[in-house]
């Protein structure tokens, strides 16, 4: 069966909240899923969007609704400053990770987001994620050396280019058999369709 | 106990996806609902948003969205011509039906919504909404009357007003015991909301 495409931009509280939440989901289907971190900013370009926390209205009713949803989902969440972050160097080490470590993606993203959203780490900085990874069991040396590679960089961007391509706009952002969900509020519907087949 | 306050723009498809949700889910909480038609315009200002029809990635992907919930509630949706509109008639009348025959506003929202999306009845125009408020057994004549009266016209806008400074920039809004919920997708949470008094 298709994996279940996990789009988000590691800066977006929505998608820390959606990550917490989709590989069980997946996993009550038998599905797996594939995490595919990019970088929202061409996107938000193409739409017109600006982040939600420098957006009048918005930005408070986001601000609130991110606190009440890791309420309701139990688990850690602070707003970080900075925020919103460009996520390049999470971004590209996550696909270092998946080449030499598969095993290792998931749980690597994950630490990320908890690291940014529960414990104020700027994940901008390449040396917080070189720390990450290291705490995993990753060479250090080796992220911060790919970290630095032209050939990475450009893994992120054709990422970046492929989510648009397809229609993706938003973080966090599902594919489930070529259906679009948008948002993390969606992932009980995602859920129903995959529990029905769709309708 | 309070209301739940339902704030729309009549020209909204979420709004009418909502319309046909939020009564039983206020019933099932011995809850009433306090329907609140206002025009989104000066929100959208606010936040910088355009409609999304108009909007690149976010318009293909709402289509999508708003007939594959239309067919998951199993309620008619055809995307109307033309779309969006100022939905200044059928907001005014609402406001006068609930002052001449508030029994009635709820029937004549609902009424007005299905003319728009599922008969294609372009709702702007003064002569569709009088029709549909006659064919509720209300006076076409007076309605015609109303609509033209300044009274009328600031009522709406007054509403409008009380929407922005209360933080609503979308439709449908939900207001539950102070608490915003933006979005016929957030009703699962409002209804959750309910049932435990918040989290």
């Amino acid at each position: 069966m298709n994996k279940i495409e996990f789009w988000f931009d590691f800066s977006s509280p929505y998608a820390y909240l959606a990550s917490v939440q989709i590989e069980a989901v997946a996993a009550r289907h038998a599905r797996a899923v594939r995490w595919r971190p990019f970088l929202l900013g061409p996107a938000m370009k193409a739409t017109g969007m600006q982040p939600l926390t420098h957006t009048p209205l918005r930005g408070d009713y986001a601000r609130r609704d991110w606190a009440r949803l890791a309420r309701l989902l139990d688990v850690p969440f602070a707003l970080p400053d900075p925020f919103p972050i460009a996520a390049l160097a999470p971004g590209r080490a996550f696909y270092f990770v998946e080449e030499v470590r598969p095993d290792l993606s998931v749980p690597f993203a994950r630490r990320v987001f908890r690291a940014y959203y529960s414990e104020g780490v700027d994940i901008s900085a390449p040396e917080a994620v070189q720390k990450i990874a290291a705490e995993l069991g990753l060479d250090a040396a080796a992220i911060a050396n790919a970290l630095g590679e032209e050939r990475l960089k450009q893994k992120l961007r054709v990422a970046g280019d492929e989510a648009l391509a397809r229609g993706v706009f938003g973080s966090p952002f599902f594919i489930v058999d070529g259906e679009p969900f948008w948002g993390s509020d969606r992932i009980p519907m995602l859920e129903n369709w995959l529990a029905t087949g769709g309708w």
